[in-house]
């Protein structure tokens, strides 16, 4: 039987850096799980997300007992460019999951992220989106206590995706869910729509407008306990992400079985975001937000909902943008200005595809 | 401002499929969090997971409070081939996660699974994918109770990249700790090494050899629940997985700080992998396992976890392969037939690139 030795390791080795030398790229060598290995997630991961040394070494890390029920979900992050105005993959990697927590009336408590890293990713790069990431779970109140890293060979991916989960307490006395959804119903919208995609569409094509216009990209946990403060009984909350405000609207229409009637006018848009769809002849219904929630909160409460949320500096431009109504159950129906009416479907496909 | 209508939301989309028209390939459309996300999912994932169409939907999962501590882990899938003798991306994907949980002293309850898809992969492998992973949740007694599935463009990926995520009770009265490994204790090997990686080189390079060597990725939980019912007081577990029974070692002598003396004959190895091994001039110390541990118990446990071993299916080949020692604090040493005697290394890279 053959037994291991230094020589016979390195002589079976792929490729790979020195250990001990810090090479600039992240090579295949760094996703086998030994020396190299170790050292590019301690000195990638470790301090940017404050794990101690023990904890990098582990397979599962052990949460001490938390308040039930929890809420639990994973996210995978593919977005092209890593990096655009207002964040970057690693921004979204933890505000995505974060606010997937907070829609679902928990407060986050724990995240884990794996990473898939192509070879020949700078690790200056890797770096700059484990600080995003350690900086946007501390905003957050979160902590990132388990991690993976794998490495595919060049041209295998594109430079790293990136998938969270997290694990939150729901707060106490919430009780969101579709069948709670009834008639008369205010549909409240936080702010602003689509800012992320419009981020995303001004780097990725050199479209020639200078507008200021960035990724919306938050963590919302903050503005949901305010909300769910100022009233317990809110009946459904959703971030509208992929598939933008009316994929997120017919989702609700759908699950709750009522029908929900939006009055156009009334969805706030940025005028420079609202000039950059018009130029590229996209719908800002449809374009993805990463630091907006849609929220279906009872008539009497719905005042006192959009004060507390108008105080949060995440829900300032929070407006109540429809109704739930006896009609049309399962779809949502738009009011345009000059009085028209339409059913606004579910989305088909991709309007911008690698958009999170 | 511009009103989402059916002409517009198609006509911006990217290529996709008719909506309600199953094509037999994954479409850059089914990722963009619209209908076709919707029916992919339902379809490909809904069943073979066994959830509701209401859990299908939503942002996070709700779970009932769990037993505190709880273990919480995450790995990265992204085996080439996605398909080997023995198993898939998708059990090993399922098991991966069911085994760190395991390893950790927890009982698996629920997963996570996010999935990024090369658009072109056939559905019907993504199918087979879905029902491995289902199959294998059944097997460990999870449930998969929330998911993510996006879509890159074609050579963007290889197929499918699988993050699982999970949640565990730790099993009460377990303290595993590196800091509680002393001078005496046994070192115990739950079966034959070297199997998932010699699988892989079976079917991914045409190697000439015909032997029957299988993967051995199979989940541990149940192993491990015998285990500490023999000792509630074993030190420490892990699965020997990427970087092999070496790398496996070297950690638990580093985390823990103390000197590890295994005998090299004492390692179990099935002679058709002991054959290819030789053949292909891999060390079988270094190939990786999806279906093994090694633990370190107190020296008058070991006979009783032993026998506890060998009467549960995943442990018949169970052995004690070395005892940890007062020596060469932090390193691990390994006695060959003849009598001499090496310091193992920790692997620097990458053996066998891809292999999980």
């Amino acid at each position: 039987m053959a037994t291991p030795d230094a020589n016979t390791s390195q002589g079976l080795s792929c490729p790979s850096p020195q250990a001990g030398h810090a090479s600039s790229r992240v090579m295949m060598g760094h996703g086998g799980g030994g020396l190299l290995s170790q050292q590019l997630i301690r000195e990638v991961f470790g301090e940017a997300f404050g794990m101690q040394a023990g904890e990098l070494a582990v397979d599962a890390a052990v949460v001490p007992t938390l308040r039930g029920p929890l809420a639990f979900t994973t996210d995978a992050f593919v977005v092209q460019p890593l990096f655009f105005p207002g964040g970057s993959i690693g921004d979204l990697a933890v505000n995505g999951t974060v606010n997937d927590l907070a829609v679902a009336g928990a407060e986050p408590r724990f995240l884990a992220a794996s990473f898939v890293i192509e070879e020949g990713l700078p690790r200056a790069d890797l770096a700059r989106i484990a600080e995003a990431m350690g900086a946007a779970a501390r905003e957050a109140g979160v902590r990132i206590v388990a991690g993976d890293t794998k490495v595919v060979e060049r041209g295998h991916g594109d430079g790293v995706y990136i998938t969270t989960s997290g694990i939150g307490e729901v707060l106490p006395g919430t009780r969101l869910s579709p069948a709670h959804v009834a008639p008369g119903d205010a549909v409240i919208l936080s702010g602003t729509i689509a800012d992320h995609g419009m981020a995303i569409m001004r780097v990725r094509q050199d479209l020639g407008f200078e507008a200021d216009i960035s990724s919306d990209t938050a963590p919302l946990h903050g503005l949901v306990r305010a909300m769910l403060t100022a009233c317990h009984d809110i009946r459904l909350m959703r971030d509208p992400t992929r598939g933008g405000l009316a994929s997120c609207l017919a989702e609700m229409a759908e699950s709750s079985r009522r029908g929900i009637a939006i009055e156009s006018e009334a969805v706030p848009i940025a005028p420079a975001v609202a000039a950059a769809c018009e130029m590229l002849g996209l719908d800002p219904w449809l374009v993805a937000n990463e630091g907006k929630l849609v929220a279906i909160v009872p008539a009497e409460a719905a005042q006192a909902v959009l004060a507390a949320m108008q105080t949060h500096p995440r829900g300032r431009d929070a407006v109540v943008i429809g109704r739930v109504v006896e009609d049309h159950p399962g779809r949502v129906a738009v009011r345009t200005a000059i009085g028209g009416r339409r059913i606004v479907p579910m989305p088909v496909g991709e309007l911008l595809p690698r958009i999170c």
